[in-house]
């Protein structure tokens, strides 16, 4: 079969043949016809994640049809373990180590694989599972997210950013997003969201503030040097939850603010297989189709993994790995 | 009446002849018996926090008798508001820019009056409320302790620190203190403290969580460059609850510990009337005795403040007001 193959970091990945996978015992052999990226490929591609092991297929995020005909979507989060608090120690996520979804053919436990949702073409299907149950878990279970109350949602574009703002919107919120694009805001806008705030403005806390407070909750994908106004933009009591780095691995804290206004940093990655059945449910329920950006041949890999090292997208990077 | 006066910041507390306080309607008048300090004080004679003004009697924690012979210790916390979450943008904390407790007699809101712990004499009374509070709503409300699970206190010879160490054992959970002394680590084994850590040691997270692990709660008063460890030391989906910053107002927070660890990094500041009163019940259920460090007279409260200013203390340090 063929695949796309990180070789080595830090070098472009190969389209090459590669053997087919055999589906062992409790595993189901499916053929791809979707892939999608996501961050974590590209930050495997510079070598910044733990325990890179090369030769591997990359890929999370996939669609295809089990050697019975069913169509399938992956939940590319591994091991989960039986506590819904945090992941075992055993977790993994799909491609890397284990070979990924970026190839025509993938062998997967039996309980990965969830029904496409009727709604969702191939393409869509893709985009959906790693970022729409990171969004799941960062919005409703560490977040709590009542559909009484504002969320803010930082760096609209990203694959996370974008269908948090989809399930947020669905659960009756009120969302707004930040970006340094004011076309991705507008974007956004016509999605649901109901203003949107430049991070590249210094102070932006306070005119979020003043014009939709109390935030109650904020999605950060970000961190970096910008954590610190989003310590200033969450109202008193309310929620941080961090997913991601985009912008810096640190933050600088003043903890006087966060006792002070008794808030609630949280961390959230991933999520159990129940919240992937969960953010499903919500998704077949309002028919939320996950935005993509653009989709690729599976040959054209690396121009997509340098989409995203720009982050230029708004949505999605999808793979076409099959035309039937 | 006299009372210790702050005239002005970065100048000692001048014991003086005052006013009497009148009890408006709803307030009560109360001869103080014993007051306490806290870092709080010690701050505000710094110019370290926010809107001092004087000349100001400082003092949040204070016990004594009203006109009505009922035996009270005051709650310092005042206008929490309705919420649970956080409290409401009026609250303020007893002594500054309120005339506070290191006096003769006070006016206060009969709401913030409570019947004196009968087990208590003046001293272990006056010691209770603040730190109390603090520790209860630290421990229980953000940082859900259960019994079942095993917490560490940091920097064990705070009041605060001390009487969460008590509030924690009567609970039934397993504690562990932080100190940079280890005089202070015996004292508080003494106090049934399963063990203590010298968190000079560099990489004494490990150390704890191979003998202790996991570790679900931290409660943290220092803040600062040792916030790392508790990152390190507290387990996948643990708290870390903090309510201080003794050691410095800023952290350096790894995100990626954070959303991988699923960690939740709590504020807490006081608590609300209902905590002060679930925090009592527990005082009197389990005839908890605050730690005092040493008692002075008032007109010794320079000597306190100078002490509290070192962190020699174990414990309250306490001011006795009246010798009836």
């Amino acid at each position: 079969m063929k695949a796309l193959v990180l070789n080595e970091v830090k070098k472009p990945l190969v389209l090459q043949e590669m053997p087919s996978p055999k589906a062992s015992k409790n595993q189901v052999l499916v053929k791809l016809m979707a892939a999608a990226l996501n961050r974590r490929d590209y930050w495997i591609t510079q070598g910044s994640y733990p325990g890179i092991q090369c030769p591997v297929i990359l890929g999370s995020d996939g669609a295809g049809i089990t050697e019975q005909g069913t169509e399938v979507i992956i939940n590319p989060g591994y091991n989960w373990g039986r506590q819904q608090e945090t992941q075992s120690g055993d977790f993994k996520i799909l491609g890397m180590p284990d070979n990924g979804t970026f190839a025509e053919e993938i062998a997967v436990p039996k309980e990965q694989l969830f029904a496409r949702p009727e709604h969702l073409d191939w393409a869509h299907a893709a985009a959906l599972p790693l970022a729409g149950l990171t969004a799941y878990r960062a919005l409703f279970v560490q977040g709590k997210l009542q559909s009484s109350q504002t969320v803010v949602i930082t760096g609209i574009g990203g694959g996370v950013a974008c269908i948090a703002l989809q399930l947020a919107v669905a659960a009756g919120a009120t969302v707004i997003v930040t970006s340094s694009s004011q076309a991705k805001i507008d974007k956004a806008m016509a999605m649901g969201a109901t203003a949107g705030f430049l991070y590249t403005t210094e102070g932006y806390a306070s005119q979020v503030n003043e014009q939709f407070g109390p935030v109650h909750l904020i999605i950060d994908g970000a961190g970096g040097d910008g954590y610190g106004e989003l310590v200033d933009t969450v109202c008193p009591g309310g929620t941080i939850v961090s997913y991601g780095i985009t912008t810096g691995p640190t933050a600088k804290l003043e903890l006087r603010k966060v006792y002070w206004k008794q808030l609630h940093l949280v961390g959230s990655t991933m999520g159990s297989p129940d919240n992937f059945a969960a953010m499903l449910e919500i998704v077949n329920k309002h028919k939320i189709e996950p935005v993509i950006d653009e989709v690729f041949a599976l040959s054209d890999g690396n121009k997509a993994l340098e989409k995203m090292n720009v982050s230029s997208q708004f949505g999605k990077l999808v793979l076409r790995v099959s035309d039937k």
